[in-house]
């Protein structure tokens, strides 16, 4: 397995790239901080996480771009300005940012961490928590095999797992996985009356507690997967009318059969976890 | 504060009828224990719960019953036929079930605590299960102040909070704060492919928690309360339509006021549970 050959620069002092500075330099690795505001990442050098700089296009062996979905092709370009030879990221969506970036296939590739926090910034940082994740990353026919490997090697140096996934692929997976989730738990949230709030016990709590997420973090990562999360919703008015015509023809055996469907998705999910 | 004035029949030995039977004897108050086979009511003797009887109208100060949602009115008839005076039940959904017991009202007040597990049955005891909880209690013009009474007293002592609430706005209550969630997290659960369950993390666990309820008790729970799940699943139809359209315009700012809407509404359960 390859190792991560020399310093990363880490840009954005957020949850993400806060928390990717603190278990890099914990596992002996240089770290180079930026963030768009210098007093941030100056902040972060003084909590021990690394070197703070204030130009892009500084020397690393990979650069890591930890900002929002809408900035990081502008941020990924800046960097490709100076000669670090891979460029990654840790954004929730990857098709249309690999797309928008396709010139520079040879250099960047798409990473995407499945871990995170309804906290948020700097003040929320936390070393352990890539510990034990998967992480997908999204190479294209045009990767370099020696730009893939530096990027699995950053990502396991932080103890995730990695995976390999088309990026319009890890975009489906994600919908599934993390985007229609939020878009279930905001509705539910959503139709809570004031009346009703008393009575919301830990079914209640656990199915929206991702409610309580940005609302405009959240409208961004929704837009740039936007094709994706149509299809689910599409899927998910659909099941929606199925049970309320079970409802209303009130057949029992086939709303336990409807029910058993999502009952048999957690359970994939649960074995899942156990490989 | 009323106490309770003599014995407790609790009939149906699953999670819920168990656990209240433990509650009630570590609380110092005898227990009648019923199942309708006879041999699981003797196991909850054995275990300390109370006295095994086979015989519902054996006389008790009140009577619960915690079986499952469609044999309530006929056991609370068979209860009537002897001496108790009081008696009360755990189901879920109040309003069909208050309406079809209209008859026995001095006698029959219904009770629905708002706890419960994924777990079932007498093996999953939990004698903490009502600490702490909200118990509605649904009285209606025909109910006797003495009868509400006895029913809260029952609910306080195993350490329940308890609110009077119509048996109709009930079941509107619940459906927002309980059986809109199991739908919710049901439907999420169903459109997770065995691809993407790798890809689930600590959100789509939580949200989709519920869905591992079973599908048969579940089928009745929503039939019980087809009026005002049906309303709801409306209701979430709309948020889904109004999201797909603002995804299909690229109206960032607009979903941001929708995505708004859900997080104000997790905000309305946190406030609601420092109170």
């Amino acid at each position: 397995m390859a190792d991560v050959t020399g310093p990363v620069l880490v840009t954005g002092m957020g949850l993400m790239g806060s928390s990717l500075a603190a278990a890099l330099t914990a596992a002996g690795i240089p770290v180079l901080v930026h963030h768009h505001r210098p007093e941030v990442a100056l902040r972060a050098e003084a909590r021990g996480f690394g070197r703070a700089i204030t130009d892009l296009t500084t020397p690393a062996a990979i650069a890591v771009v930890c900002t929002p979905v809408s900035t990081i092709p502008g941020i990924v370009r800046t960097i490709a300005q100076g000669p670090t030879p891979v460029i990654t990221d840790v954004g929730s969506t990857k098709g249309g940012l690999v797309e928008s970036l396709a010139d520079l296939a040879p250099r960047f590739i798409g990473s995407h961490p499945m871990c995170g926090s309804h906290k948020q910034g700097l003040e929320a940082v936390d070393p352990d928590l890539y510990r034990g994740r998967l992480t997908m990353i999204t190479p294209t026919p045009a990767s370099l095999p020696d730009q893939v490997s530096a990027a699995e090697a950053l990502w396991r140096a932080v103890g995730c797992r990695v995976l390999r996934v088309d990026p319009i692929r890890h975009d489906h997976l994600v919908a599934e996985a993390s985007h229609l989730p939020h878009v279930m738990a905001n509705i539910t949230a959503a139709l809570l009356s004031a009346e009703a709030a008393p009575v919301g016990a830990g079914g209640f709590r656990d199915t929206t507690r991702i409610a309580a997420g940005s609302p405009a973090l959240w409208a961004d990562i929704l837009t740039a997967n936007a094709t994706a999360v149509t299809d689910l919703v599409s899927q998910a008015e659909s099941r929606l009318i199925q049970l309320r015509h079970l409802l209303a023809i009130g057949d029992r055996e086939a709303l336990a059969t409807w029910l058993a469907e999502g009952h048999a998705g957690r359970r994939r999910f649960d074995d899942a976890r156990h490989h």
